[in-house]
């Protein structure tokens, strides 16, 4: 086994939740020499000290660095690439860390041109409810998925680097067609997020809302647990991968409203029939 | 402070997760003498040690109890109680812990006529989705709410002695009306398990759904614990609470329609807006 690799200058185009632990992580395990950050979460994340340096202009960010990972909300990606691509190294390798990858890889490949092969676009599968520098932590990927998309154009030296980099950070590295990716993770991930929200939201506006705070247990608590994420950010992530998700939002309200119908007409046989496929599914779901 | 009361026989018709560790609770408090278990789970409920004796029939199993515990799906109550109501001691007190209320009153004060104020309607709020006398424990109720729904006839004696037994077994007894129960819990459990049911009944139609199991995050995780809840449970708490059910649902639906929407037009601002009235209600749910 060869030693890992040592960047020597690795920049965080956004220093959240998930670029922040990644840069942490990098740092403890001695993984890079110099950690760069950028975003307006940057400054924080240095405060805290999950990177060394904190830049405001991305094209100076990038400058010099043999390791570029975009960690801004995906609908910020287009324009950051924009502004950091004249600036790249060209052998410096890319990657990113954004929850839907259809979009993001077509930005990447219209603006980075010949650059593009260095991009490895990558989704660890670490997000939380918590969000922010401050609830960025070293230890966020061990034993957590990492997808990862290579590209007909990919180079295989930079795919075989990240996907090295993720398991030194104690990530389980996988890949998946970016289609594939942005299928199994409307169903997954950002479908029962739209459910969350849906279900927060509609509670919030009744007239007991306050009340049912208190009444609340742990069925509740786990049901809308994810509902508390960054709004902008899920935004972001729904509107991206808008199509499977209107998808899977569709399939959703299917089931909801056959149990509605079922709850309405007093069909007990039928109700069970429907739930027990929903828990025999489930149950198979661990932890 | 008064001794606890030690009752002389309490019968539980029915012995799964909530009877059951009611049962067990009690005799590990040693609040009771003789533990009489009745209904399809009650031969288990005695090999686990949670009961003392197993009967079958309820009308044999309630004579010379000083205590009733109706722990049975809330549908299958009114016959319970027609066939034990001429069987009970007059000084006898009932109880039961189903999660809805409007229905079970309805029935008990048809059925029971002059002993109806003997009957004290509760709900412990420790539901799960681990059912049956195999999940019974007699830590279940340590730190959980009771809600008590006292009538108007409800003998003051019977209402504080249970009560009273709430608080010795851990459990934190406050009062409610009917009404106000049935609404409160549609929102914050029946509705949380209906969506739960219909989120994961439209990821396993999917056509890949075993796929889907391997790639869950924490976040499907936790939207979908409470699916694998008993079904013929569900469907009955469902139906028994329908029109607080099929409100709450309708609201859900709306709040999901209008997420569905914003999504579907890129509508960012109003996408996110609605996201942060979600989170930020959730925010201020503990746990």
């Amino acid at each position: 086994m060869n030693p890992p690799k040592v960047w020597e200058r690795a920049v965080f185009l956004g220093t959240g939740l998930i670029g922040g632990s990644m840069a942490a992580a990098m740092g403890q395990a001695g993984l890079v020499k110099h950690l760069v950050g950028c975003g307006p979460q940057a400054l924080r994340a240095r405060e805290l000290e999950l990177i060394d340096e904190d830049i405001d202009d991305p094209a100076m960010a990038v400058k010099a660095a043999d390791l570029v990972v975009l960690a801004a909300p995906p609908s910020a990606l287009p324009e950051l690439l924009r502004q950091i691509a004249p600036a790249i190294d060209p052998e410096a390798v890319l990657t990113d860390v954004a929850s839907t990858k259809v979009t993001v890889i077509r930005a990447a490949r219209q603006v980075l041109g010949e650059r593009f092969s260095r991009f490895v676009p990558a989704h660890p599968i670490a997000g939380s409810e918590r969000h922010g520098p401050e609830a960025a932590h070293p230890e966020l990927f061990v034993g957590a998925h990492c997808v990862i998309c290579p590209q007909p154009e990919t180079d295989p030296w930079a795919l075989q680097q990240i996907e090295a980099l993720w398991s030194d950070l104690g990530a389980r590295p996988s890949r998946l067609g970016a289609e594939e990716h942005d299928e199994v993770f409307s169903a997954v991930s950002h479908l029962p997020h739209l459910v969350a929200f849906a279900l927060a939201e509609s509670l919030s506006k009744r007239p007991d809302a306050e009340a049912l705070l208190g009444w609340a247990g742990g069925g509740l608590r786990d049901t809308t647990r994810i509902a508390a994420s960054s709004a902008p950010l899920w935004a972001d992530i729904l509107i991206e991968n808008s199509a499977a998700v209107l998808t899977a939002t569709d399939q959703f309200l299917d089931a909801c409203n056959a149990l509605r119908a079922a709850v309405r007409s007093g069909d007990h046989t039928g109700l069970a029939d429907q739930i027990e496929l929903a828990a025999s599914w489930r149950r198979r779901l661990r932890g």
